[in-house]
């Protein structure tokens, strides 16, 4: 049974004190097993404690040290994030009380046993979520309690409750478009050619986008070899209000910091449902002041959606879910059997997107055509541009150079990029192993790959891509290059490839042999 | 989608080191920021790794530091339960690789997708957890994804897993019984009169019980105030053997190991449901080697179920499954409307269980009534025993003394007390408010109440009740008063119990007024 009354009278004091640890999203502190003002032993029944200042409270999970270097007997240590988060300086005074889980997990016990959520009650799980209430186990609980079900009514509150969280954007356009890839095809860069075309256009869309979290880069990682990405709100409308457009990391401008919470746990337990998902993504948008949003679902064996029958159910939801909010969504599948592109990893990827937007003759026809579909479907939002000339439009704007003249109007806007950008020196080319054609390419395993070379954390590792699906191909020739800055990374995922290169080659049949009968 | 793929070729090594942080379940493991041989920042992605030393391998949650005096960049520090389960000295070399979730976690993904467990999936699912290889994130997910909807034959074999998976205990004599209670009733120390009786009469009654989690007193707990309670498998058999009967802490004993871990999960979240509870107790049973198991369930308002359709509910649930492993189990139901006996913690209930054993004329006959009746059912079990006797029998036990005889055998085999058995110096009457008659008692927050006195750690701590549902009270006369050891745990339980004594007084009611029309 919950029990919220363990806040019981004055607690004796303790003071801060930074220990040197980086708990990742959860807040922790650290008290000595002999603490003068507390009983760990009992403490440790509850696991959670309320730390105290003023009219200021944090809830973190304790943890217990006996030595006194670390934390002495009238410290209370405070980890990285919890320090920072409850912002006081080494030496403050705080009381420290045992503390029951936040009183909205009663609704995820009762959603556990059958019952639905009230929209008040997701309310007050996102706004208990976004103030770091709740462990890591809580938002287990609360993930998977809506794992299994999910009623409509339970995803919009989820939704408004997430969208409203954090920052809302607001924009003097009365067009706002955005586009969105759920992921999981290595390359697929288009929202840096989509974004220059549209925005050349001069429709607005301010495009924020994720860094990778388990993939070798995300469009912020890879927009950063060109600019800075890193921006605040502020620099951000400048940066729309000059270029109409702009491409930055969204972790600064703080757009539904709940999805952030949520993905942080999804990802270690490999939770990926539709309600979630279309959470995530449509809370984040609605955040970001979006009127129209293009949605791409890559289908193919290796990716996110396995067949069309699978699309078209996310497909409805998210249409279902956009009307309810008033964003025009619009929902195209894409081919998602391989990657797109010939890059994958941040610098690698880059190339790849100056190269289309130069027109460079070597410029992979697959990115210029996918990106330029998402641009006409985008176009074709504004009410002046007569109907069905979208992809005409995209590409005239694409073929005279305008949308690059926006692309480096955009890089000059955010400034210039602070990190390395060179391409890993370091390489090994994996080659076919017999004569065939490519029937298969598998998006995860060259995911891992390349994430094993050191990408996205090292900009230029990664693998670039010399053939794709269909392709002839003879025993002994490239098939694609790893590169790396270093050995060590270099001689794992070579190790790994040698394993499993991710390519299935089908051998030329030989002739049947003649009946014997 | 899972990934069990990233444990790629060789990995440098680095050197062990203790880092003293009590993590509790978990594995947990520091590296450095600037590690020299790893990528934190890569490995942050994965936030779990696995640590080898020749065949052995262990699963960790990863945190990072940047402080060198912590641990430095050729080192990989272990919390203490890490370090301890690992048992390699400090300085031992070990590689370190990116561990994804272990494989038995796709199971869950699918269950909580709608689709049930598979026997071998929970028996894999109950080897993982009990290598400590599931975090606590991961445990959750298994517990709530069974929480809505669990199938009899899931239930089975996680019984039976469950039962395999630590030490299993055999007996010479065929009729072997145990008692059990599922707790929540303050006081209620019935097995500690139980046990020297059924011993006294013949029958092996080899009781394991728990120390107190989230209760002010436990079994192990309140022995311990009489005897040594933490003994070996061996030590156990010794005692039985010499007594028929013991009364130690299971916790030695490793029976259902993964029933402490479950457990461990469970109570911060207060997941509660039956098919756990059911899971927990006869597993627990079936390692134990019962074969006859009675089982008490007190129903009231504040117990832990609330109406005789719940424990019916329950108790079918118990007999479906101790038929299945061939457990003759018995479920009776039994007042949980208020405390039983008169002391609350250790120190306090071993000196009730002390007085019924004794025959004192003040001993709290509620105790006793209830401890001859289970005593009595478990002693029907005997074949030799003429059916319906089997109260008559316990009660000449019992006032013979030939259970008390029994018990200072016991206490003798396993050995004396080494914890503080003084009852808490410090004190406080908490006083009836009103003249009236006792309608309720909240076992609840009896418990709340006592823990906050200090018990369990202080055996001494706790609260001794004057007056049960039904006295009649004048107001200022004492209800109940609290001992502590300690001045600043006296001030924090009187301030709560002003707050709410837990005593609901119903006053005299006024004659009603003369009808006025």
């Amino acid at each position: 049974m919950p029990d919220h009354s363990n806040r019981d009278g004055p607690r004796p004091s303790l003071r801060v004190r930074r220990v040197n640890l980086d708990t990742g999203r959860e807040n922790v502190v650290v008290l000595s097993r002999r603490s003068s003002a507390l009983r760990p032993d009992i403490f440790r029944g509850f696991s959670r404690v309320e730390l105290q200042h003023g009219s200021k409270a944090q809830l973190a999970t304790l943890l217990i040290t006996d030595d006194d270097a670390l934390v002495g007997p009238d410290e209370i240590g405070l980890s990285d994030p919890a320090f920072r988060r409850f912002a006081e300086p080494a030496g403050s005074l705080v009381t420290v009380s045992p503390a029951a889980s936040p009183q909205s997990l009663d609704a995820v016990r009762r959603k556990i046993q059958g019952a639905t959520f009230e929209p008040d009650e997701i309310e007050a799980i996102i706004r208990d979520l976004t103030h770091y209430r709740y462990s890591d186990m809580e938002i287990a609980a609360f993930l998977i309690s809506s794992a299994s079900f999910m009623t409509s009514r339970e995803l919009l509150a989820l939704v408004h409750a997430m969208a409203v969280a954090g920052t809302q954007l607001k924009w003097p356009s009365e067009i706002v478009v955005d586009k969105h890839c759920i992921g999981g095809i290595p390359g697929n860069r288009t929202s840096m050619i989509v974004v220059p075309i549209v925005a050349a256009h001069g429709l607005t869309i301010p495009k924020t986008s994720s860094r990778a979290i388990t993939s070798p880069a995300g469009t912020a990682d890879t927009m950063e070899v060109l600019a800075r990405v890193d921006v605040s709100v502020e620099e951000m409308k400048e940066v729309v209000a000059a270029c109409r457009g702009c491409l930055v990391w969204g972790g600064h401008v703080n757009l539904s910091p709940a999805d952030d919470i949520l993905i942080s746990v999804e990802r270690p337990l490999c939770l990926d449902t539709r309600e979630q998902m279309v959470a995530s993504i449509i809370s984040k948008k609605i955040a970001a002041g979006s009127s129209h949003l293009l949605i791409d679902l890559p289908v193919g064996p290796t990716a996110k959606l396995a067949n069309a029958n699978e699309a078209m159910r996310l497909r409805k939801l998210f249409e279902f879910v956009g009307d309810q909010f008033g964003i025009a969504v619009e929902v195209i599948t894409t081919d998602g059997r391989q990657p797109i592109g010939n890059g994958i990893g941040p610098v690698l990827e880059a190339a790849d997107v100056m190269s289309v937007l130069s027109n460079e003759p070597g410029a992979p026809a697959d990115l210029r055509e996918k990106s330029l579909r998402l641009a006409a479907h985008l176009l074709e939002y504004d009410p002046q541009l007569r109907g069905g000339t979208g992809y005409a439009r995209a590409r005239e704007l694409l073929d005279s150079g305008a949308a690059l003249q926006k692309m480096q109007g955009i890089i000059d806007a955010q400034g210039p990029s602070t990190c390395r950008s060179d391409v890993g020196k370091l390489t090994y080319d994996v080659r076919a192993a017999r004569d065939g054609t490519i029937s298969e390419i598998d998006c995860l395993q060259l995911n891992r790959l390349a994430r094993t070379a050191g990408a996205p954390i090292d900009k230029g590792a990664g693998i670039k891509l010399f053939c794709k699906i269909g392709d002839r191909v003879e025993s002994g020739q490239p098939l694609y290059r790893i590169h790396a800055y270093d050995q060590s990374e270099l001689d794992l995922v070579v190790s790994a490839a040698t394993r499993d290169s991710g390519y299935v080659i089908n051998a030329r049949q030989p002739l049947p042999a003649e009946p014997t009968s």
